[in-house]
């Protein structure tokens, strides 16, 4: 596919993206109209947006569209996924310079629909429009299934905390690339495709979570919003978290204790929640700490003390 | 309010724009967790998505910030209306740089929630970034009342095509604005800030439309997708067509046949549907044309013949 977005035009480039595309059972009525209609079996839709600004959120250099794609609809769908709603939907606006390749949102787009497909959903509208710099601005919807939406607000005294999925990987590969190199593979994978344990929400509103997020701004940083909505303090153990011996062979490397990646790295979109005390968790959570009365404020502790490392990511905040 | 959006950071403007929202009934979990939870009540959801980017949709000096958001909003509302549903909820993605002062974002989410409360519905979620250009992202969700959707694809030969809604001010009023002017004052705020007339789009339903959609890239244009969709020939007639005394004013005063805008001008967000040849139109419809069997392609022409003025809006095609 030869030219650029400027060449081919609106309706052109939204015609190769829309060709593209696959279907799911929710889709009622896909792109192509004023509005797409999805099946909200439970009578409820879950729905949550997120945007990515290149060189801000990625870099062409570092990443290819395709890896762009899957990571914006990944960090959407898996916030559908931690409210324990199972996803259905994407949407996606989508800013582009006139000299963009065409070939960057075709990938783009395969990657958003490649993500989708994992998570069990299909995109099924979209706006492109022109820009100085590109933008991918996602909206995923999910359904419930009758169950109630797990919040932030429902953690209890003695509840224990239980992660699933991956912790502190892209942070670790951000590190890696940060600093000029291309490897460890592993961990340069998981900073350009997250792999969130989408499956992971819905079960752990079958099995009675209490409170749940996402690994989006870091897990203190996450959890500490847990805290502050469930009215709690969160303990964490560090001897109950895991530090692959790679993770530890590169934070000694680059000279950062891998400990923060991770407590602070987000883009892994792991799951975190908390279960009562007595819930049998299957073997893919990992307890990593306990919720307990906040003495003071709502707070995150680590080993039962303020873990002072900056504290996740905000995004008008130091690069 | 004083300050950057830099200053302030990315959690406390959250906090900022979140506490000046307001609710509606279809909110089950409005901001502040991962997603939102929306009601569906007739098992589906009607999602669109929009983005309007700084310099290409709107300009600071011509538009206050909340115009801005009220005009983002509408265009999405308007279309959650064409497919003949009742908005419901609309989430917002935006970049601003951290030098734009607090007070920018800040109204433009008043301008939000006022359209929406327009339309009935609500704000209940959305995700604020740091970029070099102001962009704002919409995605309107809408119920259909157990009402089919009214697609582009439905019009049949013998229906009439009629239109609610205003039909060029907003082409007229960027004309005068365009040429340094910022009056009369009503095309201006057309401009600034249309009116779709929301209702109309489930009344329409109700009255039977066999397709519609809203006048987002001009009139010929989106019959165009109408025809094209409809596998059909649509004539306009010219003399069905109003121009109002002041808009003809304009036209002389800028040397633009005003008939050009109300064919060609997309932002007011008109609604145009075909209806079956006996029904019983409420007088806020206008029936300005008719749905013929197409001879050769599908097309739409003015008087029997076809509109050879520039065609609509495409978003890579000339300023």
């Amino acid at each position: 596919m030869k030219g650029t977005v400027g060449e081919l035009g609106e309706f052109g480039l939204i015609r190769e993206l829309t060709a593209r595309l696959t279907s799911s059972p929710a889709v009622r009525l896909g792109p192509g109209d004023d509005a797409a209609v999805v099946a909200a079996p439970d009578r409820r839709v879950v729905a949550t947006t997120d945007a990515l600004v290149e060189g801000r959120h990625f870099r062409r250099d570092w990443s290819t569209a395709y890896d762009v794609g899957r990571k914006a609809a990944a960090q959407n769908l898996a916030d559908i996924a931690a409210m324990g709603a199972v996803p259905t939907a994407v949407l996606l606006a989508l800013v582009v310079p006139a000299d963009l390749p065409v070939t960057w949102p075709v990938e783009l787009m395969d990657g958003i629909r490649d993500e989708c497909q994992v998570a069990g959903a299909a995109v099924v509208g979209g706006d492109v429009v022109r820009g100085d710099t590109i933008m991918v601005s996602i909206t995923a919807l999910g359904d419930l299934r009758d169950r109630e939406p797990i919040t932030r607000s429902g953690a209890r005294p003695g509840d224990v905390v239980a992660v699933t999925g991956w912790l502190g990987w892209s942070a670790a590969g951000l590190a890696v690339l940060s600093r000029g190199f291309r490897s460890p593979r592993a961990f340069v994978e998981a900073h350009r495709r997250p792999e969130p344990p989408y499956h992971a929400g819905p079960a752990a509103a079958e099995l009675g979570a209490t409170a749940m997020t996402d690994v989006s701004d870091g897990l203190v940083a996450d959890l500490g919003h847990i805290a502050a909505a469930s009215g709690v303090a969160i303990d964490l153990s560090s001897a109950d978290i895991d530090i692959p011996a790679q993770m530890a062979d590169i934070g000694q490397a680059v000279g950062v204790d891998p400990l923060h990646w991770v407590l602070t790295g987000g883009e892994d979109h792991a799951i975190v929640a908390a279960f009562p005390p007595d819930t049998k968790l299957p073997a893919r959570w990992r307890v990593i700490g306990r919720v307990v009365k906040a003495t003071t404020a709502p707070q995150v502790t680590v080993d039962g003390a303020p873990w002072d490392k900056a504290g996740g990511w905000d995004h008008f905040g130091a690069e």
